[in-house]
């Protein structure tokens, strides 16, 4: 089998992007605003309709079975509106992951948006995760690092601040994967090229120099996009382990921290394959994602990172077994068996 | 020859630093405090035994010959104090890699640091520039993309507000090396690890989005750190640029961009030469600069690029000479012929 542990639903009926409008349009009247859930109309044939000729038709023609799934990451916007705004704009977001799921329970799994919001206490993203993961069946979560949108000016992710989060993760067993959303400092920060992967490097860095795993030893974390720029420069960052005094990678951040395979190239996943441990890689696409087009030098996709899984040289049966498959379970402990 | 063309004057005597806690001391009575700037008593002989057993050493020891060297990056500190701080503190800091230049004509190449300072014109570092260049002998300069330490929060290098300084980079023909100085929201970033390389990977995103180079076509900019996250990434910034609808890489930076060798391990100097075209790498090291130590893994130094030059099994001779010699000279037109 093989899983894709990072596809956000970026393919939503219009309904999903005229509700968060609307919510813009009260914000704009009044910044307090205090949003109401209200309903979405939005049919199961529209939700078919949305996949059936993108992540759908992606799967089959790539040859991967299921997709963990969550709501559009540049679309979570946690810097916009309140509290309240968050909290109705991801519940909706969540509920149409859960229906995609309940239409596709073979090709999907749910991850969960959170409803964060700056300045404002985690509690509620707490009481989000317990829904979905309790009523939805959900099988972890995004955490948003940095829900300013490009400011860098919140707690760190050791900071006790997230600490409530962590417990509710670590007691339901499921993992968190470090993604933000839209820079709202453009033209500074493009969002899917330096952002991320900005948002990606700062937050392992944030892990190898802090005691959160001491903390958390049952708190898995997941460094999307490759783990940002981490394994490139993974001699520069075991040199500052040292340097910083603190314990080798291995021992601080290895038995909690995943990297995922989305890097767009032959080359760069070879580099992500020798120097991070088989353990510690997910498979991978975000398809449909941040880059979607054919690579001119390769006539395939970018995205169709399988491709380069299964081009490495260096990959034992086992390895790709591990890292399509084992290792994503054994991160993601509430996929479901009977898939 | 084997030019660095990335070190910093991290081994400076006391007395500078105690300048720089003066500088602080009058900003904390006055922050408008207007900065002299008065004498520094340094001897040549401090400056002789200041790098004769770092820098000078590692260079015999390691087989490299001349350095390109600039003030310390992370002490710059644009974001403390005013524009007149920055003036007076820059302009010793380039004061004494100037000294240094005299004293070992063969071993240092001067490039400057720049007095700048978030919200003022940057009209004070074009001064600073000419200076340094038809004064001092300087070869190229340090651009600083985020004075305010870590916030992102300035004009991106696309920006109107840098053209000054590029007309004068190219009159006088000189490059700039894009380096962020130490990040002021710790823990968020950690100035070496992840603020360097998040600021690399935005320098080139912006670069790579812009026409800068239409209006530049002579403007020579250098990525440090081995270019942040981009050579790993190279298949999404490809990408990228056709989802942007961006002219291809090969177009659009490639003959104005240049990345340096400052990776500390094997694997990340065969990405960097596998993906990026020879013609467009500079030999760098850093060193004694953010990762001092010896790898356990290989027993040298984590900063002795040489080593992975040396050890890459794709290069040729001719592609060497280029990387350590050629391309360097190139870039720095004012390289002295004379070495």
């Amino acid at each position: 089998m093989i899983i894709d542990c990072h596809g956000h639903y970026t393919t939503t009926p219009k309904e999903l992007g005229d509700y968060r409008e609307q919510q813009k349009a009260d914000l704009k009247k009044n910044p307090q605003h205090q949003a109401q859930k209200g309903a979405l109309k939005i049919s199961d044939d529209q939700l078919r309709e949305s996949v059936e000729n993108a992540q759908l038709k992606l799967q089959r023609e790539r040859g991967t079975d299921v997709t963990i799934f969550s709501p559009r990451a540049s679309w979570m916007g946690h810097h916009i509106g309140n509290a309240s705004t968050s909290k109705a704009w991801t519940e909706h977001c969540n509920d149409l992951i859960h229906r995609l799921t309940t239409l596709y329970p073979k090709n999907f799994v749910g991850v969960a948006q959170l409803p964060q919001s700056p300045g404002t206490p985690i509690d509620s993203s707490v009481r989000e995760l317990v829904r979905c993961v309790d009523e939805l069946g959900f099988v972890g979560c995004n955490l948003n690092p940095d829900t300013s949108g490009g400011f860098f000016n919140g707690p760190g992710l050791a900071d006790r601040y997230w600490y409530p989060l962590y417990e509710k993760m670590c007691e339901l067993g499921v993992p968190a994967m470090i993604h933000v959303s839209e820079a709202c400092n453009a033209p500074y920060f493009q969002t899917t090229g330096s952002y991320y992967l900005a948002a990606d490097t700062v937050a392992f860095m944030q892990m190898m120099t802090s005691d959160l795993f001491k903390d958390f030893p049952e708190l898995k974390l997941i460094i999307p996009h490759g783990g940002g720029a981490v394994p490139y420069h993974w001699g520069r960052f075991r040199g500052l382990a040292d340097m910083l005094k603190r314990p080798p990678l291995k021992e601080s951040v290895l038995n909690n921290v995943y990297f995922d395979t989305c890097v767009y190239h032959q080359p760069g996943i070879d580099l992500l394959l020798d120097v991070i441990p088989i353990d510690n890689i997910l498979f991978a696409s975000e398809m449909v994602g941040a880059v979607r087009g054919i690579d001119p030098e390769t006539g395939h996709y970018f995205d169709d990172t399988k491709r380069y899984i299964d081009g490495s040289t260096k990959l034992s049966a086992t390895d790709r077994a591990k890292i399509f498959e084992g290792n994503v379970r054994r991160v993601f402990k509430r996929f479901p068996s009977s898939l």
